[in-house]
């Protein structure tokens, strides 16, 4: 089998990476090894040069005809390019090679991606860093991480499995769930976050007393630190989740509105029964979290 | 000098711990030694018994009467017991004792406390973690944090200077201001974030698929975890900061409101431009915390 790989930064080189090492482990006990190449396409031609010096693929490319031996292609490219790549790539592909991708968002891209190629499986392994390119691409990125597989009732069984064949080799946990509760449930837990926390940062810009603005800076600590952190990450992840989840990130928002607006209340009317009934039920469902 | 210290937790047995050591080092070298008697009251026998063992005090005990001898008094009791310890105090005190204290809301206290006892020097020192008690008292709480002190016009120059030489030994940066001021500042840094990050708790309890918020919860990771610490932390402090700290708080929730309305509305109208801006420049302002 040919797994194919297009963009080689840090989730599709520590894919390559883990696939690479795996083979090579298995050559050398007594169970039959596991026949797979790894074939890589980057923009641009340094990066194919690391990536084989590295050990993420077994040839690589900045030319998509590469793309024709594959039976198998993970899309790792930035959400933009997913649904361009495919259109581009359709004619290098074999009539049953099997699309997947690691966007962070999945109904927009299915419903896009399915149509431009019906064996096309939905996928979003939930690891990272802050790291980009193939410099930040690591051995064991996914060991126990989430690994979301969303398909449709027209996905291609047998290429679901195929799928997961791989992921299993990365030693990740498999979900299964629609494109649409994907999106909901990241919208709770990652994208309204990075909302809440740089509204967090921008909201000390109204503040009209330099005097307290300075003293804001001085005493900030861990408190402050930890809530402000995603919401002052990567401006270019937050607005690309904005644009691709747009939908269900406003479905969170009216919700947190609302419980705002609610402990707000809680506070003007001076109700602290009902506020500190509110805190410690915060306290203990955070708790249910395993972090 | 007898340094009094009422409430022995975390604060009051830190203080007078490093009170303690430091006089003991001095007395080693050859600088003239350090004079000067600790003096503890705890509400229980047990804690006085603890922090004569630990070296936290020279002497302790549950009646309040020990002040007498008292020529300052730091007081670490929780934020609600602050003025009714002073009223307690005052038949006790010496004409010429000062009474300082370390809560962290400074308006209300100083109002409250410089009118029962003049010679009062509002203080916070901004060190601390998520434990409590004379157990979880250590050495070197306070070095290079924050030890804010908030006199008024009407605080004696004298008083303040004693506060300082005590609070000096501690090795804390000291930073004074107005206690308006003070708690303008610690409404955006402390107190704010524990509201809005607890709103994210608290708004996912609103979600009305049950799949959904399972996902939610199984992919919850380092995101999530950071944006929702400081909300599911201790209630019965959450309580203390919104009911003492209520006007700062609400003007800066306000803001916060103002900012997560306009987000949200560059979101509804896909403003991504104006949103693109907004995060570079939540990215840019979070840089120039030094946490």
């Amino acid at each position: 089998m040919n797994i194919g790989i297009i963009g080689l930064g840090l989730i599709g080189g520590s894919i390559g990476l883990d696939l690479f090492t795996h083979r090579q482990q298995t050559q050398t006990q007594i169970h039959p090894p596991l026949s797979y190449r790894i074939l890589g396409i980057s923009r641009k031609q340094q990066t194919c040069e690391v990536a084989l010096k590295r050990g993420v693929v077994d040839a690589a490319s900045v030319d998509l005809s590469l793309m024709g031996e594959a039976d198998i292609i993970f899309i790792c490219t930035p959400i933009a390019a997913i649904a361009p790549t495919i259109a581009e790539l359709i004619p290098y592909l074999q009539p049953h090679t099997i699309l997947t991708d690691v966007g962070s968002v999945k109904k927009p891209i299915v419903e896009t991606c399915s149509q431009l190629w019906p064996n096309f499986v939905g996928g979003h392994p939930m690891a990272g860093n802050t790291e980009t390119g193939i410099d930040a691409a690591q051995h064991h990125l996914f060991i126990n991480k989430p690994y979301v597989i969303t398909p449709t009732e027209h996905t291609p069984p047998e290429s679901i499995k195929i799928v997961e064949s791989i992921v299993n080799l990365l030693q990740a946990k498999i979900y299964h769930c629609q494109p649409e509760e994907h999106d909901r449930a990241v919208a709770w837990i990652s994208h309204l976050p990075v909302i809440i926390s740089g509204s967090l940062i921008a909201a000390l810009r109204l503040e009209d007393n330099p005097d307290v603005d300075l003293l804001a800076h001085y005493f900030a600590s861990s408190g402050f630190r930890d809530t402000s952190r995603v919401g002052g990450g990567n401006p270019e992840l937050g607005l690309m989740m904005a644009k691709y989840n747009r939908e269900a990130l406003l479905r969170s928002l009216k919700s947190y509105k609302q419980t705002l607006d609610q402990i707000t209340n809680y506070i003007e009317q001076e109700d602290w029964q009902t506020l500190d009934k509110q805190l410690n039920q915060n306290h203990c469902d955070r708790l249910k979290f395993h972090f």
